[in-house]
């Protein structure tokens, strides 16, 4: 695709600065960008590299001040980032795949498959599954008894979806994806023993749900774990059972989630997060990375550390932490200081 | 399944409140009980819900004293979460499956299985490995040369056991999980580069051992990685070479063990623990999640902190990191302070 | 194999204290070493064992001075760990198995082959896919397409590839390791509803890269997510989108790696660790387990601490947080203490 600066200045809706009939026939990262590509400055760290990037076109914000002369035609839109999400999905758009059945794939004949689905080999489907429609199940996938796959859903290679789970539409889940498996439920017995707790319940993912790579969602003991229409979990992620994930809202890497908690709405929640079980978060909750979430949290709390409290609280706390040898050294100090007071007024008495 | 109050409290050994001859047909939540289920209350932050609950029967502990109206018959037993575990356990019981081997698994002639074995459709099983009686390997299981799996050991999808590791009996291994994979062990050479280091050993699980999902268990450098009987993890745990971890122990989600520490029996460390290499910990330690431990740990420690030491202790410190900026602030007003009685002291010198 | 300590001794180049012709036929591990096995000291907290162990042969460092008497015969050489890498490789050392591609393998036509290639079953590689000259791809192993492996590679079972990654020669990766899933790129729309950032770039990882089982690495968003050569990843790491990893940088277990940062050569990195997305981290760097790094950091940094900062600064002043409740009784002491001084004061006056 060769497309030129007015061309694409149009398709964003967005104003050119320079030449708009330049044209480029690639995205490019703005720290190499060559002729011929089209770079983009969405975040202001790479600022250094819009004064000498070489790319042909440069995508940037309405509220972008260049402070040194720009070589690439700009063009200028609200949204940098949807922007780009916009052109990059031009760009990588794949040719249409034909949808193909493996004859390598074990699919049990009670399976009902919806239209125009893809199945790749070694791929099993147990019995009562469906699955909707232009649905591609990727090599190496597991469907297990009764669970539902629903339209346009993709799972990539080895995605591993127990029985009775549920999910939705137009999902994305990436490689080695574990859906339904038990909680960690266990009675303790008297002995020490443990007892496994039966998972008598499943998973039900809503439509538009983004799952990484050997993320973890696990079968309630009861009843379902949920989560919610647009949800997007990083890789390596565990959600416990009986957790709720409310709509729209996004976790990094590497974060657990306590079983029966539920989280709000439209979250944004750091890498590596651990949430107790049972808690109650509201919605709009901002937590940075490593925090450790061992309360009820209302709707719009910003929050750090572990166990963790208030954002700004915490950062003000650590700065002080940081030079605690000093505060104790002042404090000792102090003391001295005060005993020699105290001398000096007892030998005057 | 339908069942009367009456029958239940006979088969767990409680004593009922309300009408015994009230029916439930299946369990459910607390939060959204409903006639004809069954619900509990194991954990007193839900008991709001006990007294506006739909549901037909409410199992709760002999010491649970209501403070308002209960609706539901009651069936009081010493051990709520035990009960419910049997309880789960009868409404929950599959039907007994046909003992299949899939013809679409890759099975070594030299393979010994057991009786009544089930073997899922794509998985391999190598030269010289021993599958025991009633042993359910699901579809697009590896078993690798050697390897040993007990009788009624279930592995769930895809789960993969390298050569020569010996798995005990009743065992659970969820999707995803991986045994005997090589340690992290590499010898640095003086260039930088790092020397792999064979891995001589293997891993040996005894009985009644669950391992969630994507956890990962590294075979010894020499010797044995060793998961004793009764012990549970949650999902995304890493087991490094050499680990032994005692009886009975139990480990949630995301929690890494270094190479060659051991962890005694009945211990219980929260998720995203993170153990150093080469530690001896205690039997029945307790840690709070999140924790960081590098030394030793006599039995019976409670944990927490990066690095961690008592768990009362750090709390106590932690409300005072909460409040250092005013304890900065106090120390700077007393150092003023202090430096104008000196003044005035001079002064009158 | 059985070997005489001064063949050992002249293999590795070691000299021998006490009888040189003593045999031994396997490694051992100090703790529990027998008659007829070498074992070794390499950590100092193990040197008890060493004056009880049953082994034949104790590889030991030069600089290694016994404080008792030793039974053992001693091989004195520079670097255990390297020695011992030597030896594990020679007693661990697997007959060669005959290169075997697997009919229930599916291999599209258009795949190149190198020599000696060994494909397990139920392994997919995708049209376009090149392999190398003596590489093992286990069962179940999944290469995307127009994938490249490298020579000598060794794919464990269940690894996933996606399309268009690069891997080097002589990479080794553990089961469940998956290659070039999309970021977590998101782009926000004004109703909350996050679009998905099309990934157009790929991974690029150099040759002795050895990664650990369920890590995953994910495809940039345009160019490479690149690991350079003799990295060495340990198990269930998140390696995000254009992320770049310096050549033989070792990191151990859960650590995650933000979008776009950039880590440096031979840096060590504890498990658990957490970094921030689009930093600068320089060469050599040392980072303690669980820390989270926020900032650039430069060659040689000694880290500790979440956000992390100086290794040395954050012992001090963590040892002054164990005691924060002793330090602001102490300050409430002196604030009374100084009240009192000055009430006096007034009263005199």
């Amino acid at each position: 695709m060769v497309i030129t600066a007015q061309q694409l200045a149009d398709l964003l809706g967005g104003t050119i600065e320079g030449n708009p009939s330049v044209t480029v026939s690639r995205p490019g990262k703005i720290e190499t960008g060559q002729e011929g590509e089209i770079c983009f400055l969405g975040n202001i760290k790479y600022e250094e590299f819009a004064y000498t990037t070489s790319a042909s076109i440069l995508l940037v914000s309405n509220t972008f001040f260049p402070k040194k002369n720009i070589k690439p035609t700009l063009i200028r839109v609200e949204n940098v980032y949807a922007s780009l999400a916009f052109l990059l999905d031009k760009f990588g758009a794949q040719t249409q795949q034909e949808a193909i059945v493996s004859k390598m794939a074990s699919i049990h004949p009670s399976v009902k498959l919806g239209q125009n689905v893809s199945i790749g080999d070694f791929t099993v489907i147990e019995e009562g599954a469906e699955i909707g429609d232009n649905v591609i199940l990727s090599p190496q996938v597991f469907v297990g008894k009764n669970a539902k796959i629903g339209d346009n859903t993709l799972l990539h290679p080895g995605v591993k979806i127990y029985r009775d789970c549920e999910i939705g539409a137009n999902c994305v889940f990436h490689a080695g994806v574990v859906i339904g498996s038990d909680g960690f439920g266990f009675a303790p017995q008297s002995d020490g023993i443990y007892k496994k707790i039966t998972h008598t319940g499943n998973v039900v993912i809503e439509d538009d749900v983004e799952l990484g790579s050997n993320t973890v969602v696990d079968r309630a003991t009861i009843g379902s774990t949920i989560v919610r229409k647009g949800v997007k979990l990083d890789n390596l992620i565990q959600v416990a059972h009986n957790v709720e994930i409310g709509e729209n809202t996004v976790i990094a890497a590497l974060t657990g989630i306590g079983g029966s908690t539920k989280i709000g709405k439209n979250c944004r929640i750091g890498g590596q997060t651990g949430f107790a079980g049972h808690l109650r978060i509201g919605d709009n909750v901002q937590i940075q990375g490593q925090s450790g979430i061992s309360n009820h949290q209302p709707d719009n709390a910003k929050l750090y550390g572990t166990p963790a409290f208030d954002y700004h609280s915490y950062l003000r706390a650590f700065s002080v932490f940081k030079k605690l040898p000093t505060l104790a050294k002042k404090v000792q100090e102090l003391e001295k200081s005060i005993e020699k007071t105290e001398k000096t007024k007892k030998k005057k008495v």
